[in-house]
């Protein structure tokens, strides 16, 4: 497979930029070193070994994962310091609590005193402690206790009272960063996360709270930080190691920045309705988007004429804008690159990702799936 | 796993029942035997061997498949006589050919003489045959030369009259029932598309061109056949395995018909929105339905007054359709069932699937993915 150019690929293919990620990863470390923040990227949007040793630096330590399945994956294959931020599910506290054994830190989220209830029932062996982090919810609305409730700080108390237990940190996850538009609107929600999350961190010291560490997180929101951000532990943004259209549109990157595309092929012309057919569906792209970008489910890189109109499992139909489709520009069995909307959703969906440099393959990635 | 409750299944997961499969499988091969029709069931639903060996009445041959990696898996597990319904893709060219060389019978599709001439540039080794399928479209609008267009009866001649290959047979995709809303508008497109199928083979006929089969396909059209295919040589059907909430609103079966589930789990509770999170996103049950649906992403079996409301990749979102949210009938850690909208979107995002019989597990399947 390396050597091979992209263009040579079978068909539909993820393909990955190894410059513009190793970029796209060396710009976030740096600017949070420069903030004096560690940055503990999240591991949800490639799911593999190689993404997860560029965004590290190599370190193989201090990451966060969106399944167990992940957490374990990682474990296995040399990472600590593993963060597995998922409002914890009950049928997976022994799992958890074997990572907890097995490495030097293993962290869980909670949001609810019935999950504290649950680390208690099972006390880790060798006097280990459970290493929890309180997910706060400041205005996103998915997982957490709402920072300003007074259940967020008895529930912080209740857990850095129990035995066998350390708050070992406050977790916020800023996803409201993805309805923003433009920087201004992403540094306003940042600004209002840390502000909410910082007042919290003094709520627990004033309250004889012990608490050490704090992090939010969101592509938006760390690809366009606010200086109060430095008065933060952590940061855990994920999918800026790929990036895709939808954070081009919000704001936290160029789209030039976008390292993963979609290739496929034309597999058919159907002048008659003055529409072609390329041989990527739903199964190699999502439906995430829902069509409702001006280009469809994607953009079609340098055819901003194109749109990607409807998929149905493995056919994807292409037409027109406006206009004539000029068929003599897709010939059949020529390539078009999909640049996807939501480069989590898409990766999702690819068993192997081709990895190349200037469309040369040099690697391929093999995802963890799975829970 | 084998003799484990689905209820102790880590979630989430992708449940099968097999007696509704066992007995969706078998209402499908006793229809067509009625009729004198031969099924050849689609495998891009489910995609494993052990499904594939039901829909076969384990005889391992006369089946259709999406991808070249199904041929691939099918061809090398013993199947034999396998269609691969695609506009055949230009970079696929050599391995169909290889498996054209391996196997009794693989049959490839086309839709355009730049496709056949690819073909003829590949002569098969030892004499052997392309064994090539036309794809008409029959008012689908998808791939395929429209019915009525000359062009069809020429890319038939062309393909009888080219050396080396054999016009098999005529392949339709009746998608266009998936519009349908009831019995009677299914059975409308039924009888269209075999009207237009048997039409063309009739020109065939008058036009001296030999082609020995026919095939129209598509669940709802299956599901609820008219007399008029029993004219027909083959039928192709495949979500009809599993069905889904989709199909039971198109009219092609009940509800209770569908043998696939998520198993989900409850991991919070958020009163100040009434709402709770479980432990299904989008990775786990696809976007299909744009959440259009009354109970939005999926019919949450047992609990038609909740809906699954939004997703994000790993957490799912339920409130009730109108009031109060009673939480103590959804206690966390318990399991919510979803029945999900569109099957085979939500089959893909599954490495495994669980197949139980009144609720315990009996067996694992394990799809093949790719391309």
């Amino acid at each position: 497979m390396a050597g091979k150019s992209i263009q040579d690929l079978l068909t539909p293919a993820l393909t990955v930029d190894l410059l513009k990620v190793k970029r796209n990863a060396q710009v976030m470390l740096e600017r949070f070193q420069k903030l004096g923040v560690q940055l503990r990227p999240h591991m949800k949007t490639h799911k593999t070994l190689e993404c997860a040793d560029i965004m590290t630096a190599g370190t193989r330590r201090c990451i966060v994962v969106s399944t167990l399945a992940e957490a374990s994956f990682y474990a296995d294959h040399g990472y600590d310091d593993i963060l597995y931020a998922y409002p914890l599910p009950f049928d997976k506290v022994e799992r958890c609590a074997e990572l907890s054994e097995r490495l030097t830190l293993f962290h869980v989220l909670v949001d609810n005193s019935a999950a504290l209830e649950e680390l208690k029932k099972r006390p880790l062996k060798r006097g280990k402690l459970w290493h929890v982090w309180l997910k706060l919810d400041c205005a996103n609305g998915r997982a957490g206790v709402p920072h300003s409730e007074p259940a967020a700080l008895q529930l912080a108390q209740a857990i850095s009272e129990s035995p066998g237990v350390e708050l070992t940190g406050i977790y916020t996850h800023c996803g409201n960063t993805y309805s923003c538009s433009g920087e201004e609107e992403i540094r306003a929600v940042a600004q209002d996360t840390t502000t909410f999350t910082l007042q919290f961190m003094e709520k627990l010291q004033a309250n004889g709270i012990n608490c050490s560490k704090s992090s939010i997180g969101s592509t938006p929101s760390c690809s366009q930080p606010v200086p109060d951000m430095a008065m933060l532990s952590e940061v855990h943004p994920g999918n800026y190691v790929f990036y895709d259209v939808q954070q081009s549109m919000i704001g936290s990157c160029k789209l030039e920045d976008v390292a993963v595309r979609v290739i496929t092929r034309v597999v058919g012309h159907y002048p008659h309705r003055n529409q072609m057919l390329v041989d990527c569906g739903w199964a190699g792209l999502s439906l995430d988007s829902g069509g409702r970008l001006p280009t469809g489910y994607a953009v079609i890189e340098g055819h901003p004429d194109l749109k990607l109109l409807s998929m149905t499992q493995e056919h994807g139909r292409v037409e027109p804008i406006s206009g004539k489709l000029d068929y003599e520009k897709f010939p059949l069995g020529s390539l078009l690159s999909l640049i996807p909307y939501h480069a989590c959703a898409t990766a999702v969906m690819h068993p192997v990702y081709f990895v190349h440099s200037d469309g040369v393959v040099v690697d391929t990635w093999t995802p963890t799936r799975g829970w």
